[in-house]
């Protein structure tokens, strides 16, 4: 985890008996060059070792876990249902879309309607952090030794700029600033033995909207690496978010966003988002 | 500029003369923080001043003149003429895609076709840098004073990727590795008294390509800046590619890249970019 004011946010472990352990001495932030630079290998023997100081994190703030992505990579239409509630077909290949990286803010932080929004809407997604470079992969199956790690995404979208004033480029309405919170926890690939078997979920005020599995994605985890490998060159720190279930306001079955809203996301294993609807 | 082996990039300053002086002294890189700290201010200054030291920078790599780009904001069907050799209509609204900050290389790098690719294509484009955070500006006459430079751009593109096997998003023909050669100077707004009166031009072979004007443009850099930032927060050091006129090989009047092929590309007041095109 990272802790603290947006921008000084210090490097954290939670144990599974719920104590924090104080990470700064090992490293000065969780960013893609400690992924890439074995971080997560020296963190387990620091901890087995008991070399890192307890710290108390009570009342402060949750930034997102993961310092400065290059990229926020997105994938649409990724589950069957939502490209369905969508009006669109089943893709034959990943889509691929970027939002701007400084949109990522911590996992209970203010998301801000942009001004004269209307059709702001959540998207409960499984993100990936690369660990590792990765560049033209032989195939899937070399997938796996380069994520870093998991963790949620509301990959917050306005849909008049995604798509009423987009031209149809979608990236117009998933770049507002606050549209991509992340967090609360980087978890190591060690301990989500299958991403393909997450139940995810997403409420509105307290009412069930998104609930699906990430074993209905299209594309899954070690497909949609491979791919991207073969199009550009992912960078350890690298976020991807893989695509939303059904059941966002899209679909005509709920409204969008307002001011004072409360949304709340949760992934098996990835703990639980929950973020007040501001205004920008 | 910046000068050396990728990653390892000194800053310099050209002369009007053709003197390179070395920047290392006032800062350590060319990039969004320098800009944001009023860089310009005091490396004018200190040319006035003749505090800076002569380099000879001859047989030296030119690398990309600004480091580290938040992202690569991308600007779609901005000239009239371009928009209909690709067969769309001119957009109501500036339409907006990001390509991966790590595409950005220097301006003499090869360019790599991607593996499979058969349809890469060439565009000329002026590329703004952002100098100054912008968010909500007021109007489109608040803008130029968030502009830290202007740059030549070539937004490499692979028309297969773009838009055959892309679901209609268009940012996956466009990350690829070195797709997005910048530079060679990034030239202060001062130098740039109009931005909209530039001629800009291309050729691929020695043929000519590209051959327009940036008055063609439907959305001005004033007011792309303004439109921009009601709808994402531009950060120093950010990168714009303001959109290529006609003449690309989409067209279907020349042929797409190949190995081995000469792109050159020139912007009044600018300078020059060439790349040969070689195979990842």
């Amino acid at each position: 985890m990272r802790i603290g004011a947006p921008g000084a946010e210090r490097p954290v472990v939670l144990l599974p008996d719920g104590r924090h352990l104080d990470l700064s001495g090992l490293t000065d932030d969780i960013d893609g060059e400690f992924l890439a630079g074995d971080g997560p290998g020296r963190l387990r023997d620091a901890v087995a070792g008991d070399r890192l100081p307890e710290i108390d994190v009570v009342g402060q703030r949750v930034g997102p876990p993961i310092a400065r992505p290059g990229v926020v990579l997105c994938i649409g239409m990724n589950y069957a249902a939502h490209a369905a509630e969508s009006g669109s077909d089943a893709p034959q290949w990943p889509v691929i879309f970027y939002k701007a990286p400084n949109t990522v803010v911590g996992p209970y932080d203010e998301v801000l309607l942009p001004r004269g929004s209307a059709k702001a809407d959540w998207e409960v997604e499984l993100a990936i952090v690369i660990g590792r470079r990765a560049r033209y992969l032989g195939s899937p199956a070399d997938a796996p030794a380069h994520v870093g790690g998991y963790a949620i995404c509301n990959d917050v979208s306005e849909r008049a700029l995604q798509l009423e004033t987009s031209g149809g480029q979608w990236s117009k309405g998933k770049s507002c600033e606050t549209f991509n919170p992340l967090g609360p926890w980087l978890v190591t690939p060690d301990e989500i033995p299958d991403p393909q078997t997450l139940g995810l979920r997403a409420w509105v005020n307290g009412e069930a909207r998104q609930a699906s599995n990430t074993k209905d994605m299209i594309f899954n985890v070690a497909t949609l690496i491979y791919e991207l490998s073969q199009v550009t060159v992912l960078e350890p720190g690298d976020v991807i978010n893989t695509g939303t279930p059904e059941g966002v306001a899209l679909s005509g079955r709920f409204p969008y966003l307002m001011e004072g809203d409360i949304m709340e996301l949760e992934i098996d294993g990835l703990g639980r988002q929950r973020q007040r609807v501001g205004q920008a």
